[in-house]
């Protein structure tokens, strides 16, 4: 049930892009509203693609990385997951990739549960999320520079109480975990 | 259960922001490394907390808007939220006011449901959930210039089904339902 109708619509006029750095670039759109008629600027970013993926052992455990984050300048418990790289085939290759990258777990059984915007109002990207089922240890860790991840095996069944305490506070391993409660 | 430790720790020397906007403040920082023992940037957005609420009616219906985002420069189906504004006593008010704004129904009875980082590689905020039950329509919604939004009642029980279709595809609201549903 509608109780209101959008009447007017957006129209881009033009678009530049003001800065740029390694995973980001802040775009300024000029954008033209036919309700009042005027054009106003808006600030998006530009990011590629991101992926995340759950880590599940035979045993029912998450395989999670604890990482330090520069956004909040503190260590976070994730699930692993970053950019889709251009010489990645497919977000599910991209996903495996960064399992095996960060925790050194490894599986052949990796499912799609579902993508998401994480930010609709500033960004265009989306984030895949995927599950793999039966994972084992296959490696160690590979890291670049800047880079350093520790491994923590959360039973599946404590997840609940680390995102209700705080353990888990980033949003797009909870949208991965609701896909995953939701049976997709 | 850990296997591997976190070893090396990050310090900042030195921050600069280098692009602000309406909605966003891009700061570039430099961190020392002890494992390189070198420097390295890093760029991170600076954004005021958020909010997002759902508002319930007695019929068990949420109130969810319809409108246009510049990130993806489409419509979205989400529910009401927003920056908090410095005038805003609390994250609960703001959550109060977004309802209020964007949709035209009202509540006093507001209650948190928990607070995420939207993404804590790139951003140091914070979104703050809330439900508001039995809503009541108050008013017509308000827009300032650039804000046109559709009220659209949604019954509770279709919600999973909106999420798995991707008409919901906005992960902070994903992040609200999953907190409802965890009955924080």
């Amino acid at each position: 049930m509608s109780t209101k109708r959008l009447l007017h619509t957006w129209q881009r006029r033009s678009e530049q892009r003001v800065y740029e750095c390694r995973v980001f670039t802040v775009r300024r759109d000029r954008s033209f509203f036919s309700r009042d008629r005027a054009e106003h600027d808006f600030h998006v970013l530009e990011c590629p693609d991101w992926v995340n993926i759950i880590p599940l052992t035979p045993k029912n455990e998450v395989v999670m990385v604890r990482q330090f984050r520069h956004g909040t300048r503190a260590l976070t418990l994730e699930v692993p997951g970053g950019m889709i790289d251009p010489g990645d085939a497919s977000p599910l290759v991209a996903a495996r990739r960064e399992m095996v990258e960060e925790c050194g777990f490894d599986s052949d059984d990796v499912r799609p549960l579902g993508a998401i915007h994480p930010n609709p109002a500033l960004q265009a990207n989306r984030c895949h999320s995927f599950v793999a089922y039966d994972v084992a240890a296959c490696a160690e860790p590979t890291f670049d520079s800047t880079e350093e991840t520790e491994v923590v095996l959360v039973p599946f069944d404590e997840i609940p109480d680390r995102i209700r305490d705080g353990s888990i506070t980033h949003a797009l391993v909870v949208v991965a975990f609701h896909w995953l409660a939701l049976g997709t």
